[in-house]
């Protein structure tokens, strides 16, 4: 058994402590939270052992009537290998902790590539964590964008990837984050970071994004071009998506046109958390034009395809599974998880 | 076991159907639907099965992969009793074909108290449904209302109620409906109509109410203020808020100030659909002023609070129990619901 | 002076009539509207005589204090040419009477070009308007785009175009029309109708668009790409963009980055109603890729790119001006519009 | 001629600003701002010298074309009187400028009462300004509640309101601040500051409030109950509130229910910034319940209502005008202001 510990316990953490409790080759030793707050009361519930970083805060927790386990660092001292789930920026800031203890660490895509000089998507270079000691789960939109080209490129090959990101302001859970009648650029200059950001996982891609923030809470849209190096076909490219165990396809007849109807859809499935962990491209939109050009849509949901990345990054890192298939398939059956 | 039909399986319909579905002495026997969906396909996953009042659109469904088991009528003939979830204002066309076949049936919020000259709640009024060939299970907001109504009336006597109600615009599955940024007054005439709506089931209770929409698309808040005929007790109401098993208490140490926090915490919760069953009661929001006027804030999920509600009035019509305490009780173990 | 009839007081017309009350070579002699509302109050304000379809129903429009000048017939037959305002396909259902009576008439977007023959744009082909009896002012979308593409194409040559609109689900007055919190692909196909659109007034243009629905009410936001034919030049690019009587640029240090900064600084100018008549073309965004991709973001206010266009088709028709620039210039002028 | 500087040249220091400017017996010397910004550029169009805090930042203005008068120390002495329209919290500190120069000075409602001693409103307690130095505006909130319950209690005296702010999340020109799609309570707690915050205007009156922030961004919606000493007569109410100067009545027959609607009926309207200054009741919703209890619905432009209390106080404490009704028609007339 992989003991696994996740450092900060909120909308990713999570999630891929729940996950990785669901596996049977790995468990949960323990997750963090700095504050008490209905997380941490869930986190108890599940009985995951809470640890914090401020010892000192020891008696609010207790107050609030859960037990604390002990401090950040002694949690990762009895781990083989850490999911750093804290805010985008303060992972970095953990790295020197996890070298003192010689441990395994997985960043998220809030952290820059160079914090683990890896970066993951069990799709595209799932054999290349082997033996790392560090390695980088990619963002939402490039784990989401990563699927989709690296599909592409194998059935057509792709000479150039267009792709802009329309995102949700918020997450469902946040009451603070706007905007709330806005439609904004982010950023206004041409192209966005996210080009770069597959190509770290994919440096062979031309690719050029745009990206803007919308007031929605529950998954970022892509509109993708792809310029292909052969004729495209849309039939043999559909069935490609629907045989792809992490890249679901929005059928047309189920009428549904729009992020409020798939989580709809996830929820009805009894998905927990209504989340879906695999991209969703939506079938109608599938186009191929002047024979070359490739056009869809797909819809990425914010908070949860990065938690089976983060999964398979485990087994890819800890030599738990042999290949990316092999990985994705235990992590997909321990979860349930069939595509839609 | 008694055999339940649920004929329109949406919104509320397909979280009754589950919620009969879960519970030991009742079973499912047909849902109906008028087109093919992801709502019809989630009824052929779950097993129900499926009935078109349209049988010319038998094609449509078969072609969608989905098996059509006979018609609407057939369904009735076929189910002991008949929950209508039908669209507001459709339910009320389908008394004849209860009445040709002498079934029972509970139509929901959204058909005139008229319609079944009865209306239910299971904390108010559960005996007198016992041998009712119809009965109507109040809308989500009346439901809310006269359960804390009703709480606060047997712990001081409430002489006059005044409540706001803040709506969400849109179910969270529904991508048409706004507004997008404007809060509409609806109606613009006070009071509103949920007042006399309470009164068919608290008959005694004087009320005036105010409602006002806005784009939102998770629970009403309601705004309640009190006059009590006794001097209140915020600590004794609290603790029957806690023991109350349909109202939940939002504790003020989760942090929780929104519906989206709340939404959160039933996802994170595991409830299916992330369904707040209890009325939500902000613990931090009760106050009693100036002695005899009791005031609180409290949450409602519009699309899960009535379904629990709808087998408990099986139960109570049928007497498959003979008390509220117990049904509610049976239903609550079933679905594994503890309040919050 | 040329008489000028608006059919339909809306959004859109109430603009119209406004813009054309300013000008110095044509006045309005009438506008209609279906019902009293707080927009016939307005006409009735601006001086403009108020015509009604259904003349059964002036006494409502009396009884709240607004008086009737006739019906829709008879304004028709006042004026020289008519502006139809009218809801999407309605407009087209007028063309008979418009015959009937031998008027020139211009309509909106909303209707197909079948319906005039011939679909108009300022800034592309004002010259071919002169001496048709009907025209069609192409769509808000349809005019930003074709206004900027026209201006690349002249200046670099445009091979290819691909544009995503990115729309506003309602408008600011409007406070039914959702979506709530959902992003709405309309269409789910692709390509959307919108590139057709720009090739009834721009025949020879290759162009793919997509489009969705977000929820705000202010403004499209386009994000467009063109292959051009010769090496882009950026500085070049800017500098015609602000020479344009019809597009403006959001400059960086303003630090303007959303449609609702934008809504401000209209709101600040002065502009009546906060109207952006130009396109606004974000300056950090324009950016040439590779050498021969151009890109860039633009903001398109719906209510309003359009009200200007109206003015120059009733000069390209009635030559009422020899050339586009000469309409431009004396339609600015008169409004005082001078772009961002 | 009253010498008034705007310190705080934002969403209420510009509108101060305007309307000062308009005004015949006062004028503006100068505003200041923080940063160059397209605020920054519109104080510059309208001709108000501009002052900056840090003079360090002199350059980075000039780069942008604008022309610095000064430092704000500069701009303070060269004013009889200053208009703090700096953001809450921050106006505090720049009391002891004031002092250092003998100016007299207004502060906003974001500012705590204790800071000026004294909080005005030109409805309730106009005379109470004359030869004082320091007063403070109070919030639109008060400000709305202020206007409405003397109203009321010089019709028919009041013996207690109690009343809910339906709040807006953002102001219309914000992208950031959310919520998305939440309603959140703020506070949780009942009683609201907003009845202290009356009763440093109208001490006498007994008063609850409760509040909450919805994803809206303009207007914010007050629901109000009074119970009254008098029995009650609308028709006399209404008339009542016709004619005053600072409260619209929502015409029934307007169509207008929400406040998006409101906004495009004061767009028409042609006023600056569709600003709406009066309270904005409607009249369809104005209700004598059980003889003595008054209900109603106001909406309350956040941005728009203060800036004619600011003109009045300026009055008030200049001793620019003897009496109230004196100073409000000056101020309206100046603006063109006839209320809705």
């Amino acid at each position: 058994m992989i003991k696994v510990a996740v450092n900060g316990f909120g909308t990713i953490g999570k999630r891929v402590a729940d996950a990785v409790s669901a596996q049977t080759d790995m468990e949960i030793i323990g997750v963090s939270k700095t504050r008490p707050s209905h997380e941490a009361m869930i986190a108890q519930k599940r009985g995951y052992p809470l640890y914090i970083a401020d010892i000192s805060k020891k008696e609010s927790f207790e107050k609030a009537g859960m037990k604390v386990a002990g401090t950040v660092e002694e949690m990762v001292r009895a781990a083989d290998i850490i999911v750093d789930a804290t805010p985008g920026g303060v992972g970095a800031g953990n790295k020197a902790m996890y070298e003192k203890y010689g441990k395994m660490a997985i960043w998220q895509g809030g952290e820059e590539h160079e914090v683990a000089g890896y970066s993951f998507n069990s799709s595209c270079n799932f054999a290349d964590a082997r033996g790392r000691q560090f390695a980088r789960v990619v963002s939402c939109n490039t784990t989401g964008l990563c699927r989709i080209i690296k599909l592409a490129d194998t059935a057509f090959g792709v000479k150039k990837v267009r792709a802009t990101m329309v995102r949700r302001g918020a997450d469902p859970g946040d009451a603070k984050r706007g905007p709330v009648d806005a439609i904004v650029l982010n950023p206004v200059t041409i192209p966005s970071h996210h080009g770069p950001d597959v190509q770290t996982v994919l440096p062979e891609i031309d690719i050029v994004t745009t990206a803007l923030v919308v007031p929605t809470t529950f998954m970022h849209m892509h509109i993708i071009q792809m310029d292909l190096k052969e004729t495209g076909d849309r039939g043999k490219f559909l069935k490609m998506i629907a045989d792809h165990p992490r890249i679901g396809l929005v059928k047309g007849y189920t009428g549904i046109k729009s992020t409020a109807e798939l989580r709809e859809y996830a929820s009805d499935l009894g998905r927990p958390r209504s989340d879906l962990w695999e991209s969703c491209v939506f079938e109608d939109s599938v186009s191929i034009v002047d024979g070359k050009e490739l056009y869809l849509f797909q819809a990425i949901h914010q908070e949860a395809d990065v938690v089976v990345e983060n999964v398979d990054c485990i087994r890819a890192m800890t030599g738990g599974a042999s290949t990316a298939e092999e990985s994705v398939a235990m992590t997909n059956r321990a979860l349930g998880f069939e595509t839609i």
